[in-house]
């Protein structure tokens, strides 16, 4: 051995079992890594290193796994502030009746930078040194994490309609411009734009998200194929499913990762591979939110880089990537019958080089290799669960880390060369502070959430697009005679027909125990022709306060206030969001006139019921109103209208269909 | 209120969250639970237990959460000393290939014991109080369980054939009788009997287990349905699927607690259900052996009583519940596309009470209520995973447990009444002394299967079924200039023909980069009869070890030595258990004659090979031979068989086909 002059560095980590994560997967029993600054300088055997590098600092690793650090590929750090607040819901009811409107209530640059603190607390303790992120605010959550030492792609969201932080896509780009110059550069920050997924964009926004991408060369982070409904609505819509469609408006001319892609076909999958777009796995998500389960077997098999993430912890509900890793390697297996798929070691590269390199990242980190950045990780594999250690397996030690380990094990983090856990102690937060602080923000949005949830309608005004109009009503209802009595008011001289119509009305009454709440009903109207045939079918939801019928003299009644909204959601989201006590379904069939008798505009209904089916014909007659006055007035008209069709006062009732029926459930 | 008189109790664990898992899973933000002997005496707010009774003990548990200890359903727990020897693999490969051959070397009561210790202090630290175990030397088990102060349903393993504990299943039944007998009555240990499976069972040996069962009123513990594989074979064997086939066998005649299931329809869980078996779902072992994905929607929906198991720590890896748990939530909502589906509360039900119902220990444990046992866990939900903590839903507490929770975050344990852990200190197991024995004993099997590994000949020994007889063989081989030739041979007077056969030879070479392995051949054979159609198929496995050939006289050689085996596996199987570096098939159509020659047995081939296709027709003539002498015998008589075809010996070549073929991989 010829006489070698050694090199200084900053930091040798030595005793350790390295776990590089190279093109070789290069592994040493008894290994070590130079760092000097923010940089990795050698990795090799202990002994080789100590003869070539003198260190500042010499760290004994006592054997522990010192490995790459591990990368989350898909997240929404904020959202630790929403861990846990509901559960068990479906998609929809989920992210629009409760994280969606929480968000719309509290979402600003503080909520933020707190959530992303506690974010990268939790991130720090299971072994995290990069995430990549998709938000509001991406300037404060850059700052947050830089100060915090960590790594991240930070994609600043962009919607084709109002979020917390921009009234419009327009000002989102603008929002997100300003970002990209802002950031760009820094050692630990890579800005990104985040159109937050197709079926949220338009063609112009992506156009626009694509030339600032290319105009900085920042790549774009999305969601692809969440959901089966996703793709549906695609292949209805345009015809193609969503990776054609990105495809064809261009969005691979720019740097591509996409999370999800659970619902990918093999010929999408090629597409992806061809432009090198990542795919970020997030199986616990896709999971808890019934969205499916990836074909990642089938993407490794094609060659497409796979990270893994958490996705938001309000869907998860925690940033552990150790389990995520776990989960990611058991459910290939379980998903497509063989135990063969995703092997320990494959895994592995996907929580490092692998998901670095579906990042766009892996010039910086995801492996031990000199030239890369210093992100590191010290695991010790000696507790109860992983014990005790075989070595006849060459892929022992991945196993024991993918199948057996917990996010606990992870002793040390380093990032950037920087030091932020030592011995499970964080070193660039005040845990005790994020912990207090979003201790009292989650009592502020419990209090938002109970109070909602006490009143329907707050509830409804969450959920967004009501009408926040008041509709009063004057109304007599009874049983005809004879159907045909009808024809006798139609014809009067002082009757003038404005308008028919004739529908199936389809009532479905949400009912609450408590008195207090009132009543919601989803009514569904198919309008039908002279045919019978069905030309127009329209939805809208109704909320009925509690207490406000009146009767008036002779018989009319004053309706209760009520409040409407265009039902642009199925039944199976309003029931599963308002959680009735009961449901209660009426149906009829309505001819409608729209008349006016001595210049007031009056509603006149024929209703057969038809679900319960009770014998005989309804007459319905209406006004609105808007005073005491004016309801005086007209509840004179329809009296006269009474009299025109001889309809004698004792066959009038007060109530409303569903009051009056005998087997309804409140009686 | 009145004056009463308070009780003396022994312990009471006050102002905590206590969840008991009762009837109505009555919930107290500041509950308290009064512990006397090994018995839970009261539930309830804290301050109504302060009044009614008066402790020895009083354990403040700061706003942690108090339930009761988890249940794991199904494991076999001493392999936690094989946790991590092998992954990746396929059931067979697996089970056969590693955990039979190394149980087969190193199971004994003492393996037993100190698995059973290492399992015991794992399933503490993550809140296990009680498990099901199925394994050999069950009086083992019990004993080292009982002195860890662990809740146990021990079921002592039957197969029909020899076990690592009994060289037979009349054996086995006898060592289960004094089993039962010595336990039965124990506060802490449940006897049961564990026939394996009903595809490792005959209808004899269920009988026998079910009378013993009936005759002592314990319970039956086994496996159905794992795999589609098994519920195909039942289909074929026995023209039913497995549950009807157990319930033809009387199974239901006894209490039965069954894993997996995974492979079960609507009517099985209806005969379960009818006759109140237990179900014991062990996802990660199900997705890890690629086993599938138990509807345990649809068995809830059925009113099964499902609990929640590891399974052996050796198919996990590790035996934590809160993983399992979290899984099995995960799992059933991304498998039926519904996030509604095992809502985070019924998740609480099955690792607690409903566990307890499928195990038929409800009546001790599985619900803090006065009367059972006093086996509960302190639980800190307080770390950063956790954080924040929401009480806007009723199930915010089930849902952190559940969505969030680890198992570190178990801080105390209890079981029958005495603290198994106090702030995470284990109080009745040695775990130094218990991780250095687990220690010692990985590095023999280590050394047993590094040493297989390298030994084809070992590795063939471990699967069973060689036959270990040696056969060496003299051998010609050569191009024939004409096929006809052949008619030459058969009809001289020396010649006298004893058989004959046709048949295509479908050889399948697993050949390894290191010289010294040697080579494996699965040879198979279809036999085809005078009008082409194969008649029978035949498959042998074929070792030969390296550097046996020798050149004789007259260019015939002395063949390698060779071992071989029925191959009653498939291709498949055998590739992945010998993990060969390459590959390589050859086929050939082979008419095989049995001679005699002037008294000797001589075997002579007429080849034409097809893959990869070689022109012309070959020749081999061979006999088995025993000694120098008898070899040069045999060649003398096998070069006048030549002269007789008027071969000559520049048409002859030393090698086999694979050494010979040109494109042959290894040239």
């Amino acid at each position: 051995m010829e006489e070698e002059e050694t090199e200084r560095v900053d930091l040798i980590l030595t005793g350790a079992v390295v776990a590089t994560a190279n093109d070789d997967f290069d592994l040493y029993e008894n290994g070590a890594v130079a760092v000097r600054g923010d940089e990795i300088v050698a990795v090799g055997p202990a002994a080789e290193i100590a003869e070539r590098y003198e260190a500042a600092e010499t760290v004994a690793c006592g054997g522990r796994l010192v490995m790459p650090g591990i990368i989350n590929t898909h997240t929404h750090v904020p959202m630790t502030l929403l861990r846990g607040l509901a559960n068990d819901r479906r998609l929809d009811v989920w992210l629009m009746g409760y994280m969606m409107p929480v968000e719309r209530e509290f979402v600003n640059p503080e909520f933020c930078v707190l959530g992303t603190q506690l974010a990268c607390a939790e991130m720090i303790r299971s072994g995290v040194t990069c995430f990549v992120d998709m938000y509001y605010y991406e300037k404060d959550i850059a700052r947050a994490t830089a100060e915090a030492g960590m790594r991240a792609l930070c994609g600043q969201t962009i919607l084709k309609f109002p979020s917390p932080d921009a009234a419009s896509y327009e000002d989102a780009l603008g929002y997100t411009r300003e970002f990209i110059k802002e950031w760009q550069g820094h050692p630990l920050i890579a800005p990104a734009i985040a159109p937050h997924a197709p079926y949220t964009s338009t063609p112009e926004m992506l156009r626009a998200c694509i030339d600032l991408a290319t105009e900085f060369g920042v790549p774009i982070h999305t969601h692809f194929a969440e959901t089966k409904l996703e793709v549906e609505e695609s292949l209805q819509n345009y015809g193609m499913r969503v990776v054609p469609w990105v495809e064809q408006h261009g969005l691979f001319e720019a740097k591509v990762l996409a999370a999800h892609c659970v619902h990918i076909d093999e010929d999408e999958m090629r597409t992806m591979q061809r432009y090198g777009a990542g795919v970020l796995h997030c199986p616990s998500s896709n999971l808890k939110l019934g969205s499916g389960i990836a074909p990642v077997a089938a993407m490794l098999a094609h060659d497409l880089n796979v990270g893994i993430g958490t996705d938001g912890p309000a869907s998860n509900n925690n940033l552990n990537m150790m389990e995520e890793t776990h989960l990611a390697a058991m459910l290939a297996k379980g998903a497509t019958n063989d135990p063969t798929v995703l092997p320990a070691r494959q895994v592995f590269a996907m929580m490092t080089r692998k998901g670095a390199q579906a990042i766009h990242m892996d010039h910086l980190t995801g492996a031990l290799e000199p030239g890369k950045r210093a992100d590191l990780i010290v695991v010790d594999l000696s507790a109860l669960h992983n014990w005790p250690p075989f070595t006849a397996e060459p892929d022992a030690v991945y196993a024991q880390l993918i199948y057996s380990a917990q996010a606990g094990d992870v002793t040390d983090v380093m990032c950037n060369g920087r030091w932020l856990m030592r011995d499970r102690a964080l070193l660039t937060l005040d845990e005790e502070a994020v912990r207090a602080a979003a201790l009292a923000l989650a009592a502020k949005i419990d209090a938002f959430v109970i109070a909602r949830e006490e009143d329907l309608f707050s509830k409804l005004v969450a959920i967004g697009g009501l009408e926040r109009e008041e509709s009063y009503e004057i109304q007599v209802k009874g049983r005809l005679p004879r159907p045909d009595v009808i024809a006798d008011l139609l014809r009067h001289e002082d009757i003038n027909i404005v308008h028919r119509s004739h529908y199936r009305q389809y009532d479905t009454y949400f009912l609450f125990d408590d008195p207090d709440m009132g009543r919601i009903r989803l009514r569904e109207d198919a309008f039908i022709n002279e045919d019978f045939q069905v030309t127009r079918v329209r939805a809208r939801l109704t909320f009925t306060e509690p207490g406000e019928r009146q009767a008036l003299p002779d018989t009319v009644m004053l309706s209760r206030a009520r409040f409407m909204a265009p039902a642009d959601r199925s039944r199976r989201f309003y029931r599963e969001y308002f959680r009735p006590n009961r449901e209660y379904e009426i149906h009829k069939e309505r001819r409608r006139w729209h008349v006016d008798y001595k210049g007031e505009r009056i509603y006149v209904n024929l209703d057969t019921v038809t679900k319960p089916a009770i014998a005989g014909t309804f007459l319905e007659i209406k006004s609105r109103t808007w005073s005491r006055h004016d309801a005086e007035r007209k509840v004179k008209l329809i009296s006269e209208m009474l009299d025109i069709l001889g309809v004698s006062r004792d066959q009038l009732f007060l109530e409303e269909y569903i009051d009056f029926i005998p087997d309804h459930p409140e009686e």
